[in-house]
């Protein structure tokens, strides 16, 4: 069966924003990332309070939170339901690419979703990061390797935070890739599990 | 890249070992199981008690078996040392497919191996299992699906016992996937993976 909308979650500099950008421009169909579901969630009316808010570090569960706290949620947890509801919006519109914010559990009930999951050694992910921008040079290997771990861990918790899965492990995605193996056969891989033949 | 071997770890019931021999069989080159891997143990000269007491349950994890019990290592973990010399052995020979047996960790220091784990929801892994005979017909749906459980946490058990990493963790592979998207397409992104094109 073919899958019409592909959700892609990674570690920290593995390149999975070039990845999902070329798997949306090879199936001609749009690409959305964590910045451009943070912008529509602003548009919609968010204040930059909460959008700020959103980017702290979480411990727990939303759904403790949702239990404790009632109508009067924190400002982070409301901007996550704020970019479900938008996530939900696009992926209703047809095919997409979705990166990051948990899209991979906000479509869980969707049986037309290919989910992804991008992960690399340490040494490959330094590199890429450096070669990017996303890391700073002129830093020791030690410190860069701390920056990528807290990166992941950040990812880990958000992720862990709002839904019941656990981030990495294999049994919550589709498809889970070492992209070391190189970014085009990450796409070609992506691309046939989507496309099925 | 090319990889010339491939390992291949896998949930009960998911269709790995047919999975494995299609590519083996697409790929021209040989295919070892647990059995056959098993088998040549015997033959190496390990006795029937060895072999049995090789499928009890572990706990904790072979270093620590190793620097209490030194020389004197509990029969279990010898077969798994004659196996683990076995299975590099034969990867030694050429290019082939392995099939459990920590085959992935035994070989993880050389990059011409694809490491592959294949998982699937309990729902079609209790329908394939009914239709290859590994579960019992005949019994209510929650007992079927406690020892689906029950052998996937036997293999967890297994592999987090003589292996640094963790069972299903989508880091310690070059790829996972969910065997419910099909044995076709699960073989042909297997064979994509390991020829690069």
């Amino acid at each position: 069966m073919k899958k019409k909308i592909i959700t892609i979650s990674r570690e920290f500099c593995t390149g999975g924003q070039a990845i999902a950008q070329k798997v949306a421009e090879e199936m001609g169909i749009p690409f959305y990332d964590k910045e451009l579901i943070t912008l529509a969630a602003r548009e919609s009316g968010l204040s930059e309070e909460a959008i700020a808010a959103s980017e702290k570090k979480r411990t727990g569960s939303l759904l403790y939170s949702l239990y404790t706290m009632g109508a009067d949620l924190p400002l982070n947890d409301q901007v996550q339901i704020v970019q479900s509801k938008i996530i939900r919006q696009e992926a209703a519109k047809g095919p997409c690419v979705l990166v990051g914010r948990c899209a991979d559990y906000v479509l869980r009930e969707r049986t037309d979703v290919l989910h992804v999951f991008l992960h690399a050694p340490l040494e490959y992910r330094r590199a890429r990061g450096l070669e990017t921008g996303l890391l700073p040079q002129d830093v020791e290997q030690s410190k860069l390797d701390s920056l990528l771990q807290r990166e992941d861990k950040n990812r880990a918790s958000y992720y862990n935070y709002y839904t019941e899965n656990r981030w990495g492990h294999a049994e919550h995605y589709d498809l889970c890739l070492d992209a070391s193996m190189g970014q085009d056969l990450c796409v070609k891989l992506i691309l046939l599990a989507a496309c099925g033949e």
